[in-house]
C-alpha cells in the first residue's frame, strides 16, 4: 500500500523538486545565527509529523519582510525533509486562473498528497494566492475559504501531511482569520546589521575587504544610520547591478541606500 | 414504513459515523466538571426530540473559543444518541463548491434526514460554511438564507429531527440574525485554570508529576498569570510538539505561553 | 366561468390547506382579549374583499416580534375565510432558488390566484423572502421590486384578491418603501404579563396550579421584573423542554428567564 | 403613409386603452379647482405636439405624493388626446424581467410609437421601473440610462411623440440627473383641506351630510389639526373599509387619522 | 489608395451626415460674437489635422451647460470640414447595449475612420456613453477605458483623424482622468444676457418688438435679475410652448423664469 | 537551440519594432542632460541582463508626469538593446478585451519571450492596463495579480528577460503593492526650465530666435512664473497648433500657458 502510493506520486515528485531548487538559486547564506535556528525548527516539525502517534497534519507559517528569504528557506526545508511527496503551490502556476480554478488546483494538490504516507506541501506567498490588494481591501474569498478548510482538514487514515506556507502579510492573514489556523509560525528576518551585511558581501566574492568596508561606511553616510533592514534578495540583486559599474562599492552603496529608504518608508 | 425508511438511509449512516469518529481522535478528557454537564444537557435534548408530543424539530448551538472542543462534543453527542440517522455537514466536504452547490448539499442532507423517523444532523463550523470574513465583512448570503429556513422548517409528518451546530462566532451569528433561531445553546469552555491544565497533562501520560508541575510554573512565570484560557486542542498539539524536544516541559511551557498570549490578543 | 375557474385551482387548494394547518400545530390559545380582536379584524377584511363594489385587491400586513404567532394567525384567518383559493408563499419552499426563480414563483402564485373569483394569499416572513440581513444591509432587490408591484397590481376583471403577509421587520420594510404599500396592518403582541403567561401554562396542562405559581414567581425572581415579553412560540417550546426535567417548574423558570433576557437584549 | 402606419399600430391601441381605463376605476373627482388646471395644461402639450413646426418630441413629468392620482390623471390625458397611438409602460408588465429585458421593452414601445404620426406614451411610476430603493441607494443604471436617452431622442421624420411620466420621487430623479431632462412638469396635489375632503365624501355617496360632518370633525379631534394631506386613493379605500363597519363615519375617522399620521411621518 | 479607401467609407458617410443634420434642426443663431469664435477655432483644428507634418490624431472637447448647443456646434463643424469620412457616435444608437457592445461599436467606428485618409468623429454626450450617475457615483469603466485608449491611439500610416466630443460634465471627466487626454477644449456658453436673449427672440419670428420687450421685462420681474443663463435649446422649446397660448409673451416669461430658476438651482 | 528559438520569434520581432518606432515619431530631443543619463542607465540594465551569472529577470519602471516621454524613452532603449526578442504590451491592442483576455495576452507575450535567450518587453502605461480610475477607486484586480506574478517569475533555464514598464501613477502602483516589485526605477522629468523649453523650440525649427524669446517671455507674463513644468509631448503638439496661426509665438504662448495652468492644477 505504501509502495503503490509512492509509485502514484513519483512523477509529481521530480517536477516539484526542480521547481523548488529554482527558488534556491543563491543557496542559503548563513549571514546570522538565526538562519541555523530556523532550519532546526523546521527539522523539529519534520520529525513530529513522522511520528505515527502525533496529529496527522501540521501547518507552519514562515512570515517576514519582502525578499527576506522565506521561499528559499521553505524550499530548503522541504527538499531536506526526505519525504516521498513534495509539492510547491505558487501563484506563478495559476496566472489567469479563475478563483474556482485556483481552488481546484489547491484541492488537487492536497488530494495528491493524501496518496502518499508522508507529504510536504509548500504554499508560497499566500497573499498572492489570495489576490490581496490593500486598496479596498480586495482578496479572493473563495481561495481564502479553501485555505482555511484545507489547513484544518485531517488526511485519510495512515496519511501524514506537513504544510509550509510563506507570507509577507502576517497581520493581514490575522485579520482574515487565517493566520491563527496555523499550528506553528517561524519569523524570517531581514539582513539587519552591518556585520550581517558584511557576511553577505564576503560570501558573494565580489568585494575586496577594503571595498566591502568602503561600501558599508558609504551606506551609513548616505542613510545616516548603522541599521540596514533589507531583505537578502535585494542585497544579492544589488551586488549584481553594482558589478556592471566601474565603481562597484560606490554603486552598491547608492543602490542599497535607496533600498533601505524604500524599506523604511513602507514600514512606517 | 419505519423499516423501509431505515433501509434507505443505512449506507449514509456508516459513512457519517466514521466521519464523526475522526473528530474524536483524542477522546473526551474530563478536565472539568462542566464537560459532564454539557454531555448531560445534550442527552436531555436527545430525549425531548424522541417524545412524539414535543415539537418535531429542535436545534442546539454549541459555541465557544477556537479549539475548545465543540466539534468533538457535538460528534460525541450525535454518536451516543442512538438515532438511526446521523450526519455531519462540514465545509471540508464542500471545497470549491459554489454557494448554490452548498445550499443544495445542505438541502439534500435535510431531505435525507426527513426519510428517517429520528435524525440528528451536526452542522460543523457555521462560520466556515458561511465563508465569513471579518474584513468587509463578507459572507455567503445564500447559505445564510438557507440555514435560516432549514432551522425553522418543520419535518414531514412522523419525522423528528435534532440539529447540533458548532461555531466560534456567536456574536457574528447574532448580528446575522441566525443565532436567535436556535432553540437552545450550549457554551463550551476553554481549559481555564492550572488545575484543569494539570488534569489534561496527567491524562496525556507524557509528563511525570514533577515535569507537570515545572511546566505549569514556568508558564505562570512567562505569562505572569495563573490564568490559562486556551482550547484543549492547542494543548494536545503542544504536548505532541514538546515530545520531540529533549526538554519536554520547557518546550511545552514556551509553546503554551505563546498560545496563551495569542489567545489573549484575539480576545481583546 | 366561476365553476370552471374553481376546477382549475382545486388541486392547489388541498395542498395549501395542509401546509397552512401545519402552522397551527398548537392551535390558537386565547391568552389575551387581543387575540379575538385580531381575528375579528381579519374577518372585516375578508368581508370587504367579497363586496363587488370595493377595490378588487386588498393587502394586510401582520407584524410583531419573533414567535408572537403571526404565521399561525394568518393561517387561521386564511383557512376560516372560506375563499375557494388559498395559498401560502413561504421561503421554506424556495431553498436554493435564485432571485429570479423566487420572483417567478411569486408571479405564478398570483397568476393562479387570478384564476379564481375570490382568493387569499399568505406571504410568510417577508424578510426571509427578501434574504434580508442587517449587516450590509443586504436584501434581494429583485424580490422586493416584484413584491411592490404585485401588492398594487389590479387583478383581471371579476377577480378579487386578499393578501395577508407576515413580518418581524416592520421598520425595515418601511425603509425599503414596502410597508406603506399595504392597505392595512395588524400588530401581533408577545405574551406580556404574568396573567397572560398563566393562561398559557393553564392551557398546556403540564402544570399543577401550585407548579404554575412557583414557575412564575421564580421567573420574576431571576429576571427581577414582572414583565414577560416573549413570543408564544418560545413559551410552548420551553414547556416541552421543561417536561423532560424532573423539576418541571424550575427548569421552565430557567429556560424562560434566558428567553426573556435574550428578548430584551435584542429589543434595545 | 399615414394610414398604413395607423393600420400597423391599431392592435396595440386597443390593448393600451383598456389598460389605461383600469387606472381610472374611480373616475376623476374634481375635489379642487387644481384638477381642472392640470387637465388643461395637459391639453396644451397635446396641442403643441400636434403642430408640425414645433419640436417633434415633448416629455411631461407628473409628480406628487403617493396615491395623489398621478397615474389616473396621466391616463385621462392620454385617452382624451385622441392620438392614434397610445401606450402605457408599467412595471406591472415587467415582473421578473432582467434590466436588459426592461430596456428592450422600453425601446420596443418607442419604436412602435415611431410608426405612428402622432403618439402618446405614459411611463408609469418611474421609480418602480428603476427598481429604486432608498437603502444603498440602489437602482437600475441600465434602465436609467435608457430613459435618459429615450427622453431626448428625436423621432424619425414626420413622427411626433408626447410622453407623460409619473413619479413620487421627484428629488430622487433630480439627483439621478433624469428629472431635468423633461421638457415640462405638472405637480399633482394631495387632498389637503377639510373642504376638499368633504367634496370627496359627498361624491362617494356613502355618507349622509351629518355623517360626513361627524367624520371630519372626529378626524380633526384625533389628529389635532384641520390639515388633511392624504392622497385621494387612500381616501377612497378608506371609505370602502368603513362601509363594512356598523359605525361608518367612526371607522372612517379612525382609518383616515392613521393614514394622516403615516403620511406626516414619511414627509418629515 | 486614397480613392479606394474613399469608396470603402462612402455608404457610411451619407448616413452620418443625415444624423448630424438632425442635430441642427434650428440652425445656428448668432446670438453672441462667441459663436463665430467657436466656429473659427473649429476650423483651425480642421486645418491642423490636414497638414501631413502635424500629429495624425487631434481631439477637441466641447463642454458647457445642458442645452447650450454643444451637439449642434460639433455637428456644424464636422459637416463643414469637408473631410471624406464623418461619423457621429451617440448613446441614442446604443440603447440596451452591454458595456462590451458599446466598446465594440466605438472600436468599429474608429477602425472605419482609419480606412479614410482624413476623418472626423463626433462623440456626443460622453457622460451618457459612460452611463454616468452622480449617485454612487456610477459609470462604465469599460467604456471609459476604451475612450482613454482611443483618444491617444495613433492611426495607421497616412491616416489622419480629428475627434470632436461633447459633454456637460467637464469636472467629472477630469476626475475620471479623461478630460486631460483631449488635445484642446472649447467652452460653449449659455444665452447669458438680455441682449443675447433678444437676439434669439428676434430670429424666431414669433414676437413683435413690443412683445419681445414685454417678455424680457416680465422675466426680469419674476426672477428679480437681468441675468438669463439658460441654454439656447430651452429657449427655443419655450417659444414653441408659448405659441400655443393666447398670451404668448406672458407664457414665455413664465416658462423661462422657471427654467432660469432650475438652471440656477442645479448650478449651486 | 538558440537559432531555432530565434526563428520562432522572428515574425513577432518585426511587428514589435514597427510598433515601437511609432512611439518615437518626434525622436528624442536632448533638452536636458538628464536625457543622456536616463539612456545610459537603460544601457546598464541591458548589460546586466546579458551576463549569464546575474539574475535571469530584471524589471525597470519608468515613471513621470503625463507626456514627459516615458513611452518614447522605453521604446528607444528597447530598440537600441539589440536583443533578439522585443515586444510592446499596450492597452491600445486590448480595446474591448475582458480582464481574462488581457491576462492571457500578457501571459502569452511572456511565454513568447521565454522562447528567446534574450528578451525585452515594454509594458506601456500600466495604469491603463489596470483600468485604473481614481473614483472608487477602481482597477482590474485580475490584471494586477498577473503583473505581480509575471514581474517576479523566473524564466526557464538559459532564458533571460528585461522588462521596461511606464506609468504616470507611481504612488498608485505603490499602494497597489506593485511598484516595490520592480528591481529598479527611472524618473522621467518634464520640461521644467525656460532654458530647456528654448532647447525644444530651437530643435523644432518653427521659431526664429526672436520669436522664441517672445514666446517664452509671453508665457512668463501670462503664467507669472519662470517655471514651465509641462511634458515634452504637449509642447510638441502646441508648436503644431501654433503653426496654423498667423501669430505663431503668440498662439504658442497662449496654448502653453493653458497647459502650464492645467498641469499645476492636477499636481496640487
Ligand atoms: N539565509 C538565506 N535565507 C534565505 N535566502 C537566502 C539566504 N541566503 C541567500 N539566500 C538567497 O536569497 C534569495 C531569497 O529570496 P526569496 O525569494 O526566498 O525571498 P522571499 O522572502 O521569498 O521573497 P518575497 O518576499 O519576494 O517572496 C534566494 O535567491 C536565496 O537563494
Ligand atoms: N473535554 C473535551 N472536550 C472536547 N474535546 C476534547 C476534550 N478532551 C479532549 N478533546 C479532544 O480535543 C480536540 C478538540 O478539538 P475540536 O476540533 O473538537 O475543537 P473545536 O472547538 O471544534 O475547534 P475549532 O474551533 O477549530 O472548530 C479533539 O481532538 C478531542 O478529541
Ligand atoms: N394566540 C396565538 N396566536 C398565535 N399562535 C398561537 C397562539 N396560541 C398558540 N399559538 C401557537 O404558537 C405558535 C406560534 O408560532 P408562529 O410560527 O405562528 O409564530 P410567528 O410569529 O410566525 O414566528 P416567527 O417570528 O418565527 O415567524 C404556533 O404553533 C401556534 O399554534
Ligand atoms: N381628481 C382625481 N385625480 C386623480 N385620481 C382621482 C381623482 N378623483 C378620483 N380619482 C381616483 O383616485 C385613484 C388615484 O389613484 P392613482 O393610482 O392614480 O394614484 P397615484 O398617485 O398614481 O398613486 P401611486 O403613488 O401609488 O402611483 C384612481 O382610482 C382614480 O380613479
Ligand atoms: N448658436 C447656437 N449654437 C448651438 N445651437 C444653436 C444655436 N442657435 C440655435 N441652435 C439650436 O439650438 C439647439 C441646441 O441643442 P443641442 O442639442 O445642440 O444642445 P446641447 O448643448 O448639445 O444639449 P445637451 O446638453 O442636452 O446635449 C439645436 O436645435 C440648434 O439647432
Ligand atoms: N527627450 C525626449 N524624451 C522623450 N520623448 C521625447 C523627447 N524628445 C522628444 N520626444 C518626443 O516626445 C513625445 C513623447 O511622448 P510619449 O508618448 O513618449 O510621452 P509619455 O510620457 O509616454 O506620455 P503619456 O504620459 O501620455 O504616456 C514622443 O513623440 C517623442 O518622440
Ligand atoms: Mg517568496
Ligand atoms: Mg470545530
Ligand atoms: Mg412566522
Ligand atoms: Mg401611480
Ligand atoms: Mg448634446
Ligand atoms: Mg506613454
Amino acid at each position: 500500500d505504501f509502495l503503490s502510493a509512492l509509485d502514484d506520486v513519483k512523477p509529481l515528485f521530480g517536477v516539484a523538486e526542480e521547481e523548488l531548487s529554482k527558488r534556491l538559486r543563491h543557496g542559503i547564506i548563513h549571514f546570522s545565527p538565526f538562519i541555523k535556528d530556523i532550519l532546526e525548527e523546521g527539522r523539529l516539525y519534520i520529525n513530529q509529523v513522522r511520528k505515527p502517534e502525533s496529529s496527522p497534519v501540521l501547518s507552519v507559517a514562515l512570515h517576514g519582510p519582502p525578499g527576506s528569504g522565506k521561499t528559499a528557506l521553505a524550499a530548503k526545508m522541504a527538499i531536506d525533509s526526505g519525504y516521498p511527496f513534495i509539492k510547491l503551490i505558487s501563484a506563478e502556476d495559476m496566472i489567469g486562473f479563475s478563483e474556482m480554478q485556483k481552488v481546484q488546483q489547491l484541492d488537487k494538490t492536497f488530494r495528491d498528497a493524501y496518496k502518499s504516507p508522508l507529504s510536504v506541501i509548500v504554499i508560497d506567498s499566500i497573499e498572492l494566492l489570495l489576490d490581496w490588494v490593500p486598496i479596498g481591501p480586495r482578496f479572493s474569498n473563495t481561495v481564502l475559504a479553501a485555505l482555511k478548510v484545507l489547513l484544518g482538514k485531517e488526511p485519510p487514515k495512515d496519511r501524514r501531511l506537513l504544510i509550509f506556507a510563506t507570507t509577507t502579510e502576517r497581520s493581514v492573514l490575522n485579520q482574515l482569520d487565517l493566520f491563527a489556523r496555523f499550528d506553528a509560525e517561524i519569523a524570517v528576518p531581514n539582513v539587519n546589521t552591518q556585520a550581517e551585511l558584511a557576511n553577505v558581501l564576503r560570501e558573494s566574492g565580489a568585494f575586496s575587504d577594503s571595498d566591502q568596508q568602503r561600501a558599508i561606511s558609504e551606506i551609513q553616510e548616505i542613510t545616516g544610520s548603522t541599521e540596514v533592514g533589507v531583505g537578502i534578495k535585494k542585497i544579492l540583486t544589488g551586488i549584481e547591478t553594482a558589478k556592471q559599474d566601474q565603481d562597484v562599492p560606490g554603486r552598491f552603496a547608492r543602490v542599497m541606500s535607496r533600498a533601505i529608504a524604500a524599506s523604511r518608508g513602507s514600514q512606517s
